[in-house]
């Protein structure tokens, strides 16, 4: 929020705190008139206007909705199947993808992400209990440099699972939801989930799973 | 974002996106001049400053992660179990919950539920397939004008569920998640959720719910 001037600084943070909170406007026009001596009353009022104005603009919201509804029910949200489709094809850098549950509906997206690690796209799959789970057969035959994949294995907790739904992209976007990769998840079911726009949340997701791995909690395949 | 005033709307349109975009501030500097025609070339300058400042004030972060993770995991995050509680207990004016999966664990949770209804907290219970969940019994018993149940019943797809994981309160934060309302969600698990403190997400999601209503996709129990 540096304006490179002290002075300066002051006076924006004095003129933020009073907007924020709502005050009236008089103190901090007074406030502008002092640090700019020259200009008249009503000047004094449209800068004013102008810095509430500025501090007011809402940055571009960083999350969004993302819904699993019955088909015909249109909303203003985006749909999970195009959101996990247009973050897996829109990859360039990395995929972070966990699988409680991947089923057979999944097929085309696994081959999609086998394809994308072959491009040096790196791929870490966190799976949940992948001995019980055969649709993971295909993708442990690509593991390799760009393609890792981590099981969640039994424990004593027999109960206890990977039961986490997100899809990591480029260390940028982030879907996480109530829905799996199959088709109940990603079209028969009610499911919501937020996809966040934030370098800072991506990273936060993936230091989780690293720690997970070191903790050996996850165990590479 | 309108300062009240359509020359200064203008004029702040032309600094943001000047501003936004990296610009140099010459002209930036210049279309200040024009608009305050008695302020000296370093107080233009000081003006841009104060405005571009003004605009990169950072918003509080709005959305937060939150996680289940095994005992004596420590992160920078919220738990699912500490959050799900903050929420419920500082509900004063509505909440918003749906349930696939409660357990008796969460009894005391429903308990305080029961209890913000008859101090006039309004409660929407959304809960899948409400007949095989002998736990909401206790709930239906209280079930009334401040509390209101609404079921996800069978339907020609047996396995189509409400899988949904959500929690809003006052219209304010939303916790969206993968993790049940049991031992296993709020504890036994790796889960991931995020909640978000935003005005616009919480009615998103309130409508979302009140249209599958509307549309008789839940009845009302």
């Amino acid at each position: 929020m540096s304006t490179g001037n002290i002075s300066l600084d002051i006076l924006l943070d004095e003129l933020k705190d009073s907007i924020l909170a709502g005050n009236s406007p008089d103190e901090s026009v007074r406030a502008i008139k002092k640090r700019f001596p020259s200009v008249a009353d009503k000047e004094a009022k449209d800068i004013y206007a102008l810095v509430a104005g500025a501090i007011k603009i809402v940055p571009k919201e960083n999350v969004s909705l993302v819904l699993t509804a019955p088909a015909g029910f249109s909303l203003k949200a985006k749909t999970t199947k195009n959101t996990v489709e247009s973050l897996l094809e829109g990859a360039t850098k990395s995929i972070l993808i966990t699988g409680y549950s991947l089923s057979d509906y999944f097929k085309d997206m696994v081959d999609l992400i086998i394809n994308k690690s072959q491009k040096g796209v790196f791929v870490k799959f966190y799976v949940n209990h992948i001995e019980n789970q055969g649709t993971f057969d295909k993708l442990c035959r690509y593991k390799g440099r760009f393609l890792k994949i981590y099981n969640y294995p039994k424990a004593e907790d027999a109960m206890a699972a990977l039961h986490a739904k997100v899809i990591s992209v480029d260390g940028e976007k982030t879907l996480i939801t109530s829905a799996n990769l199959s088709y109940h998840g990603q079209q028969g079911n009610i499911e919501m989930g937020t996809v966040i726009d934030s370098k800072v949340m991506a990273k936060q997701v993936d230091d989780v799973f690293t720690q997970l791995v070191f903790k050996k909690v996850f165990v590479e395949v």
